[in-house]
C-alpha cells in the first residue's frame, strides 16, 4: 500500500494567483495543487489535499489525519501566528508533519515571524514558493520510510 | 448601476442592545443594521450586511466582495485584536474598506488598542456607537468616488 | 425546576485519552461526559455537554446558554490562550463560569500561562485532571444557590 | 442659540498640501478649515478654528473651550504621541472630544500607532483625510444633542 | 490509618472578613478553618492547619510536611507572586500540593496574575472563595489514592 | 536678606479645584498660591510663583531662577512623564529642587508611574494634596540651610 | 484622646549612620526616632516606633496597628521593591498611611524606582532623610483630622 | 547668490559654558554661535542661528526654513527625545539636514541613545563639541551642492 | 557552461555525526558533503564546499562567490543568530540564497529561532537533515533557472 | 587572632541531600559543614555557619558579622532572586563577601539566572556542588589578606 | 613627528561601490582610502589604513594601535551591533576614538539603530558618505591636539 | 597519565594588567599564565594555554580539546555575551568546562550580565581576578576525578 500523505491549506491560500503575486506568486490554488497531485504520483505517494478559511476545518483535518494518513504537509496561512489550536492538533495527532510558507515569512512584517506551529512539526520550507510543497513530499516520504526501517 | 458595500459584523455583535450598554448601547443589531439600510439608501448604495461569529465565514464573505462590492465595512468584533487570517483576506482583495468599532476601544482593556487589522484598512471610526456605520458609508462612497475620477 | 449547567470543550479535547496521556490522562471524552453526566445527576443539575473544534461554535454555544443555562464550565482548549473572541461571548452572556483546564497549564510551555478568558469568569480549575469538571459542578451549584439567595 | 464646536489643529499640519501628499492629501489647511467651516453652517453649528505649532497654545485652546465651546474636535499632529499635557487639558475640562487625523497612522511608522489622546476621548476618525472632520462634525453634533436630552 | 494533609495559609489570611469582603469574602479565618476542619473529617483525612504572615514558617511547615503529611494544600498569600523560597520549598519536598486562591487572582491587578508556586504544584483552585479549600481536600485525596494503587 | 524660592505650576494645573477634585482636591490655584505665599512668609521665605501651560516657559522658569532663587519647587504637570527637556533644565541650573504632585500618582494610570524629573531633583513629596507645596517649603528651607553650613 | 501613629521602619534601617551616609545620612536610627518622638509631642500625636528586619513582623505590626492606630508611617526599606505581603496588608488594614524613604530612589539603581506599596498609600516623601518622617507626621495628622470632619 | 543655512538650536542651549562642561565644554552659546558664524563666511555660507527653549519655536524656524534656507543644522536638545513634532516638522519642509549633539549621547543615561529625529536627517555629528557644527557646516554645504549637480 | 553553486558551513558542522546526533545526526560532515557532491552532479550543477568555524572566512567566501557562483546555500551554524556581518555579505553580494538548518531549530533553545540572516535569503529549509541540502540544491537550481527566463 | 568568616546559608539549604539531588548532590548540610568547618581549620580560619529559613535571620546574621567577622561566604537559596533586603544588608555591612550556588543556576529555570544580590559582592562561584564553599574560603581568605596589605 | 592615525574598516567594507550604492555611495574602497590618505596629507596626518573581514585582525589592529598610534578612526561594519569584543579593545587600548557610518543607520532596520561600540568612542559621524571620514580626520587631530595642550 | 586541561583566553586578555587595572588586576597575561602553569604542576595536571583575539581560533582551540584534553577551563572575554558559536563549541566537544570571570561582570554594564556560555559549563567562578582560574585548576580536577569513579 502506498504511503499516505495529507496536505493541508490554511485561509486565503484560495486566492492563490490573484493575491499579492510579489509574494505568493501568479499560479492559481487549482494549478499548485495538480502539480502537488502529479509530483505525488511521482513518488508513488497516495495524496489528498484539504483547503480551508475555517479553523475549525483545519483542526478537523489534522485530525482525520489520524485515522488516514501517514504524515502530514501544512500550510497554515495567518493561522501560523496565533493557532494554537491547530498546533495542539498537530501535537495530539502524532504525525510527522512539515510547515510550508510560499513567502519568506522572514522578510515581511515583524509578526509574520513568529510560527507558533514550527516547535511541533519536523522542519519548515519557507519562501520557496509552490516549489516548497513539492520538496516537502519528497522530504516526508524520506522521514517516515526512515522511521519505519 | 449603484455603488455596492458590504458591511461585515464579526463575533458577538448579534448580542448588541443586551450586552454591556454602557459600551455598545442599547440598539439590537437589527436596529443597527436597519439604520445601515436605510443609510444606503439615502446615499443611493446597494448594501449588504453579513454577521458570523465564525472567523472562517468573515474571511469567506471577504472573499465573496471580491465578485460583488465596490468596498467593505467592517467590524471584525473580537477577531480585530489577533485574526491575522481576516487582515490577510482584506489585503487580499485589494478593496477599499473602513474597519468600524461602536466602542472606543482605546479606553477600555490594553489588548483592545491593539488592531491587527487597522494598517491593511483606510481608516478606522471608533467610538461614535453605531454613528459610526453610518458616517462609514459615507466616507466609502467619496473614497470609491474619487478612486475613479 | 433543577438548575441548568452548559459544559462547553473546545479544540482537540475529542482525543482525549489518545492525547498526550502524561498530561490529559488516559480517559476518552465518552468516559469523561458520561462521569460529568453521572455526578449532574448526583447533584440534581440538568447538564447540556457541546464539544466542538470550531472557535465559532463555541461562540455559538456560549450564546445559546444565555436562552437555557444558569452556568456555564468552559475548557476552551488552546483557545483560552488567544480567543478574546470566547473571552467577549462570555462578558456578553452574563452567566457566571467557570474555566477548566485537564493539565496544569502554569507547567508547560510559557504561552500556556496566559488566559485571556480568566478574567472573565468566577474561577478557575486547573490540572486536576477530569476531575476539575466534577468539582467545577459542584462549584458552580452553590455560587448560583447562593446568587440566589 | 446654536451649538458651538471648537476645532484645534496641532503641529505642523499648516504645511497641509505642501507635505507629504500621499498621506495629508494635496488640500492646504485654508482649503480645509473653508470646507470644515462650510459644513458647519450646513449643520448649523458655530465653529471656531485654531491651529498652532505650540503645545501649550493648544492646551490653552482646550482650557478657552471650556469657556465658549459645547464640544472639541481635535488633530493633536504629532503631540498624539507623547503630550500627556495635551491628554490632561482635555479630561480636565470635561468637554465631549473626536480625535482626527488625516492618515492611517496605523499603516505608518510604529510610533504612530499609540495615541496617548485617545483614552481620554469620545473617539477617533482615522485615516480618511479632511473628510474625517466633515464627518466628526456630524458626529459630534448628534452626541452633544443626545446627552442633552 | 488516615491520609494526611497540611493546609498552610500564607500573609494577611488571618484578617479574612475584615478585608476586602468583595474579593475574600465575610466568613473570618477561623470559620474557614472549622469548615475545613469538618470537610476533612467527613472525607475521613486527618488535617492540619498553619497561617503565618511569616515567610520562613511557612517554608518551616512546608519542610515538617515531608516528616507527617501526605499532601500539601496551600493558600501562599501575597507570597504568590514573588516567593521563590516557597516554591522551592514545594519542589524540595516532593509532597503533592494544590494551590488555593480564595478571589480570582487573573481579575485584579496585573502583578496577581503571576504565580511562581504554579509551575511546582498539581495544579490551581482560584476564584472559588472558601470552597476551594474544600474542593481541593477531595481532590487531593483522590490523587493520593491514585498516586498509591 | 531671606531665602529665595522659584515655586513652578506646569500645564493644566490652573483649572485646579474644577478638574477632578476626587484627585486634586477642590481648591483653585489661587487659593493653593495663597496658602503658598502664607506659608513662605511664616518661614521668612521669599517666594515666587509662576504658572504656566507652555514648556518653554516652564523651561526660562527655571533658567530664570539661575538668576534669582536659592531653591525650586516643582510640580511639572503631566510634563513630569516625557519633558527631558524640563529635566536638562533643572539639571543645567544646579539648584536644590523638590517634585511636588498633589495626587498619588502611583495609584492611577501606569504612565503616571514614571517621571522623567524624579531623578535630578533632591526629593518628591506626591499624594498630600497642596499640603505637599507646604511640606516642600519647610524642606527646602532646611536643605539650603544645611547645605550653607 | 489624642491621635495614634504608627511608625514602621523596615530592614536594614537599624544601620543608619553606619550605612552609606552619602545616601542615608550620618544620624543613626535612634536619633531619628527620637527626633520622630519629640516632633509627635510638639503635634499632640501618640507614636509608636518599631523596627523590624523581618517582612513577617513588619506585616503583624501593619494588623497591629488596626486595633491601636489612626494612621501608619512607614519606610518599608528595601520591602519597598517586592513585598506584595506589606502591600496586601496595608490595604487589608484600611488605615491611612504615607511611604517614607530618607534617600530618592529614583537617583539610584532601576529597580529601586519601583514600590509595589506606592499604589495602597495615600502619598510619598522622597529624598528628604530623615525630616520625611517629621513632614509625614504633620501631613497625617491634617489628613486625619480632615476625614474626621 | 551664497548657500543659506539655517542653524537651529533646542532647549538648555543658551546654558553652554554654564551647564555640565564637562559634556558641553565650557564655551558659551554666544561663543560657538561665533565660531559657526566665522566658519559659515570661510566656506562662503550664509548662516542664520536661531535659539529656543520653546518646542513650537523650533517648530517656526524649521517651517521658515522652507522659504530662505537650503539646508538645516539642528542641535534639538532634549526634544531630540520625544519631540515627534520637531521629527514632523524636518520631514514636512524637505530641506536636507544634519542632526547635531555636542555630547556623546550615547556614552550617557540610556534615554539619550534615542532620537525620535535621527530617521529623517541626513546624518549626525555626535560628542565633538562644538567642532561638530562646525563639520556640519562642511558637510552640508557638499551634499547640498552634490544634489544641485 | 554549468550553473555554478557555492554550498557554505559555518562553524561547528565539522563535528556533524559526534555532535549531538539527536538533533544533528549520526553521518559526518564528509558524508553529508559527497552526498551534496554526488546530488549536484544529477542535476548538473558545479558545487563548491566551504566549511569554517571563522566568521571572516565565511563572509569571504561569500564574497567569493560574487566572482565565481550563481547562487549559495548556507548554513551559519550559530553566527545566524547573531552575525550581523555574514547577512551583510549576503546582502552586498546579490545571489540568490537558502539558508539551510539541519535540526529544528524552532523546536530547540528560544534564541535559536531568531535568524538574522533570514530576511536576506530567498528561503530557509529547516529540520529535514542533511536531506535539507540535497532540497536546497535543486530549489536553488530552478529559481537560478526562472529568474534567468 | 585569626581571621573569622561568617558562613550564611539560606531557605531551604537544609534538606540537602534529600532535594534534587541531580543539582545539588547527596550529601546533608551537615556533612557539607562539616567539610566547610573541616578547610576552614586547615587554612586557620576561624568559621562560623548560620542557616536560616527566615529572610529576617539571614539579614540579622549579615548585620552581626559588622561586629564579628571578617568576611562573608553567602548562599541566599531562592532570596537570591528577590531579595533586596539581603542584597541591602551585604552592602550596608561593607564586608568582602562571595556568593556561592550549589547548582549551575544559569542552566535551569530563566529566574534563577537574575541574582539581585550579584552586583553587591565581590564575586561567585557558581554550580561547583559543595566545593564551592571550600573554593570560597581560601578565596576570601586571599582578598582579605591582600586588602590588609 | 606627525600625529598618527589608524583607520579601520569592519567587514563588507571592502565592497564599497558594488554594494548597495543608495545607501554607501558608488565609490570603491580605494577610491575612499585614496581621500583619506590625500586628506591625511593635508592635515599633515601620518595615516595607515586597514580593511578586514575578521573580527579578530579588527581586534589585533586596534590593539597595534597603542603602540603605533594617536588616535582611532573605525568604521566597524556590521559588528558595530554586536561585538563586545571590538568594544572592549576600544576600552582597552584608551586612545581617543571616532566611529564612521557611510549610511544613516537610524533610517534603516531597527537592528542598525543600536551600536555597542558608541559608548566607549569620543563621538559619531553618521549618514555623511566617505566625507564622513574626512571629518573625522579633521576632528579627531584637533581633539589629540587639545589633550596635549 | 597525568589529568590534561585545555586553559583558553578569549579577546583582549592578552591586555591584562595594562587594562582597566580596576576591574582585571595589574598581571600581565604572562604573569596569570605561570600562575596557573605552576599550580597545575602543583596539581599534577598537565595543563596547555591557548589565547586569541579571533573566535574561529577559540572554537578551533574547544575542539582540538577533543583529542586532547579531560576538561577545559575557558575564560571567553566579551565573546561571552553573543557568541553562541564559542557555545556551540563547548556543547559539541562534551568535556567538562568552568567559565572563569576575571572581573564582577554582574557589577559593571547591563550587558555584561548575560552570558550565552554559563548554560553549557559546568559552573562559573566570576569576580576573583587571577585566583579564578586557580580555582578552577583545583575544582575541575576533582570534578574529572568523581566522574571517573
Amino acid at each position: 500500500m502506498s504511503m499516505r500523505i495529507s496536505v493541508i491549506h490554511g485561509p486565503n491560500l484560495n486566492l492563490l494567483g490573484a493575491r499579492q503575486p510579489e509574494f505568493y506568486g501568479s499560479d492559481s490554488l487549482d494549478e499548485v495543487n495538480r502539480r502537488i497531485k502529479r509530483r505525488g504520483e511521482e513518488l508513488g505517494l497516495d495524496v489528498r489535499i484539504l483547503w480551508s478559511n475555517h479553523e475549525g476545518e483545519i483542526i478537523d483535518a489534522i485530525h482525520d489525519a489520524r485515522e488516514w494518513a501517514d504524515a502530514i504537509i501544512i500550510n497554515p496561512g495567518a493561522l501560523t501566528h496565533y493557532s494554537y489550536s491547530v498546533r495542539d492538533a498537530l501535537t495530539a495527532v502524532r504525525l510527522p508533519a512539515i510547515e510550508v510558507h510560499l513567502s519568506n515569512i522572514h522578510a515581511r512584517e515583524e509578526f509574520r515571524r513568529h510560527s507558533v506551529v514550527s516547535p511541533v512539526v519536523i522542519g519548515q520550507i519557507v519562501g520557496l514558493g509552490s516549489l516548497g510543497y513539492l520538496l516537502a513530499l519528497e522530504a516526508i516520504q524520506r522521514i517516515v520510510d526512515a522511521s519505519h526501517t
